[in-house]
C-alpha cells in the first residue's frame, strides 16, 4: 500500500482523497493550550504506551515520532503531505505523533484536543476510511480514558468538534465547475445544509489546483455514519455536476489548455509552486478526459514539487533555487 | 540549392537572410502605373523574350508565370515567402515573375518599376548576392533596353530609387537588443546615416519574432560597392551588438523562455500566427546560443506556418481553423 497521493485513484478521479478525522481528549487531563510541560510529557507517554503495550499486529505497524527530533523541513513536508496540521508543524513544545508506515494513520498528540486521530485514503472509500479511524480509537480507548458525556459525546477543545469529534472530508478536483463559475453558488449551498467548502489545505486556505475540500461541519446530535452518508450524498452530486460541466468545454480549447500545461511543465526550467499547481490541475483534467494518454502521476507530482517536499528531498535553499529544482523535478517526473 | 528560408544558415546565424533589388525600367516605355493594358502585355512579352531568347543555361533554369494563372492564396503565399511584394499581389492587371526553381531570383514585371529584380539568400553573403541579381541584369540588359542617364543613373518611378536603383537589405534576429532596449537607439543612429530598419515583412510592417530588415536608403551619387559595404558594415556591428546583450541575458531565465516556447510549440492545439511568431523567435534564439540541441529549423516553420503558406498546404480556411492546423503542422515539424 503506497501512500494516498501515488495512489492511482488519486491521479484520476474526481475524488482525489477522502479523510477522517476523531478529535478525542483523555479524562483528567487539562486541554492541550492550558497543559504544563509534565502535562504534555505525561499525555505523550500515555499514549505511545497505549500502542506499544497494546502488542497487536496492528498496533505495531504504527510507530511513534518524537517531533523535537524532526527538523523544519520535513515537519512542512509532513504538512504539504497532509499527515499534520500547519499549526501543529509549528508547535516549539514538546510532541509527537503515531504514524503507521503508509502514512494512512496519523495520530497528532496535543494538537488542539488532546488526540486527533487522522486516516487518508486516495479516491472516495470514506467507509474504509472511517473504519481504520475506529479501529485505531478502539485500541487506544481500551488503555486511554476518552472524555466523554452521554448527552454531549465526545468533549473537545472547540465547541464545533463536540459530539462525534468527526470531521469527515473529501478532496475534489472541481475544474470544470470553477471554470463555469457554479462552483461559488454550489459552495453557498452547500454551507448552508452543514457543510463546508475549503482550499486544499484547510481552513483558511485558497483553492489551488481546482481542489475543494468539502467537510461536515455537524458533529452534535448526528451519528457518524450519518455524518458520513450526508457527506457522500452531497460529494457524488458534485462529482456528477463537475462531469457535466466537462461535457459542456469546447474540447478543441479544452486540449489546447491541457497539452501547453504539460508543454510548460516538460519543458520549464524556472517554475513556480503556484504555476506548477496551475498546470499540475490542467494535466489531471487532461488525463481524466482521455485528452492525456501519457502516464504520468499529477497528484503525486503536485505533492513532491511542495516547496518542503521539495526542500526534504533535494536540501534547504531559497525561493529562486528552488524555482529552478522545483522545474528540474518536474521534468524529471514528466519525462 | 534549398529555398532561403530552408537554409541551415536562416535556422542559427543572426543574419537570417540577405536580399539584392534591382530597379530597372525599359525606354519608352511608360512607368507601370501609367500604362495601358496594351503597355503592359508589351513589356511581359519583352521580357519574358529577353530571358527565353537568351538560350544559356542560366536562363534556361528560370522561368516566366503569369501571375493571372495563380490563385489568391499561392499569391499571398508568395509574400510570405519574400518572393513578390503585397502589393504585387494584389494587382489585378495583366502581370507576370521571372522565377528561378530554388527561388533564390525573381523578377517582377510591372510592380512599381518595369523591372524589380530580386535575389534572396540565407546568410549574410551580400555579395554573392549581388553577383547574382548582376548576371540577372546583364542577361537582360543585352536585349531590353534600360533607362539610364549619364547623371542619374537607372531612372525609376520613385525618386528614393534613383541612381543604382539598388536596395541591399538584411534580416537579423535581434531578440537581445530588442529585450534590453538599445535597439531603438540604434535604429535611430542607423537612420541619420542613410540606412532603413524595417520590419520582418518590409515596409510599415512591424517587427515581428525580433527580426529587422536593415537597408540602404541612399542610391544617388554611391556606388553598388560602396552600398554594400556601408551595409556589411552596419550589419556587422549591429550582429556584434547583439552578440554582446546575448552575453548579458541572464542564463537560466533565458534557458526557462526558450524551452518553455519550445514545450508550447510542441504541444498547443491552437495557435495563432503573432503567438507562434514570438515563440519561434526564442527557440531560434535558444538553438543560436547553444541552449536547445534538439535539430529543427525555426525560420523554416516561421514561414511555413504563416496563414497563407499553411493555406497553400492544408487549403482554404477561416482564421480558427488556421489556428488548429497551424499548431499540428508546427508539432509536426518539432516532432
Amino acid at each position: 500500500m503506497s501512500r494516498w497521493y501515488i495512489d492511482k485513484a488519486a491521479q484520476n478521479d474526481i475524488a482525489v482523497s477522502c479523510r477522517i478525522r476523531l478529535a478525542r481528549n483523555i479524562e483528567g487531563l487539562p486541554f492541550p493550550n492550558r497543559m504544563t510541560a509534565d502535562d504534555r510529557r505525561e499525555l505523550n507517554n500515555r499514549v505511545k504506551d497505549a500502542i506499544l503495550n497494546s502488542n497487536t499486529p496492528f498496533s505495531k505497524s504504527l510507530k511513534y515520532i518524537n517531533m523535537c527530533d524532526i527538523p523544519e523541513i520535513q515537519r512542512y513536508a509532513m504538512v504539504e503531505r497532509h499527515i499534520i496540521s500547519p499549526e501543529f508543524a509549528a508547535k516549539t513544545e514538546e510532541c509527537g505523533i503515531i504514524l503507521s508506515q503508509d502514512e494512512s494513520i496519523s495520530i497528532m498528540i496535543g494538537e488542539e484536543d488532546h488526540l486527533r486521530i487522522q486516516v487518508i485514503n486516495a479516491g472516495l472509500d470514506l467507509k474504509k476510511a472511517y473504519d481504520l479511524a475506529e479501529s485505531v480509537d478502539t485500541l487506544l480507548c481500551d488503555t486511554l480514558h476518552f472524555a466523554f458525556n452521554k448527552d454531549l459525546g465526545y468533549l473537545t477543545e472547540c465547541p464545533t468538534n463536540l459530539g462525534t469529534g468527526l470531521r469527515a472530508s473529501v478532496m475534489l478536483h472541481l475544474p470544470a465547475l470553477e471554470n463555469s463559475g457554479e462552483i461559488n453558488g454550489l459552495i453557498d449551498s452547500i454551507s448552508k445544509i452543514g457543510f463546508t467548502v475549503r482550499g486544499m489545505y484547510g481552513e483558511g486556505s485558497k483553492s489551488l489546483a481546482s481542489l475543494y475540500q468539502v467537510s461536515n461541519q455537524i458533529t452534535l446530535g448526528i451519528s457518524e455514519n450519518s455524518a458520513l452518508e450526508n457527506l457522500l450524498v452531497i460529494t457524488t452530486q458534485l462529482i456528477e455536476k463537475e462531469k457535466q460541466a466537462r461535457q459542456n468545454l469546447d474540447i478543441i480549447k479544452l486540449e489546447d489548455i491541457c497539452w501547453r500545461a504539460m508543454g510548460t511543465l516538460q519543458n520549464a526550467r524556472i517554475l513556480s509552486s503556484e504555476e506548477m499547481i496551475n498546470l499540475i490541475s490542467r494535466v489531471k483534467l487532461g488525463k481524466s478526459m482521455g485528452i492525456i494518454n501519457k502516464e504520468c502521476s499529477p497528484i503525486k507530482i503536485l505533492i513532491e514539487a511542495q516547496p518542503f517536499m521539495l526542500m526534504q528531498a533535494k536540501g534547504a535553499m531559497d525561493a529562486a533555487d528552488r524555482d529552478t529544482s522545483r522545474a528540474a523535478m518536474v521534468r524529471e517526473l514528466l519525462l
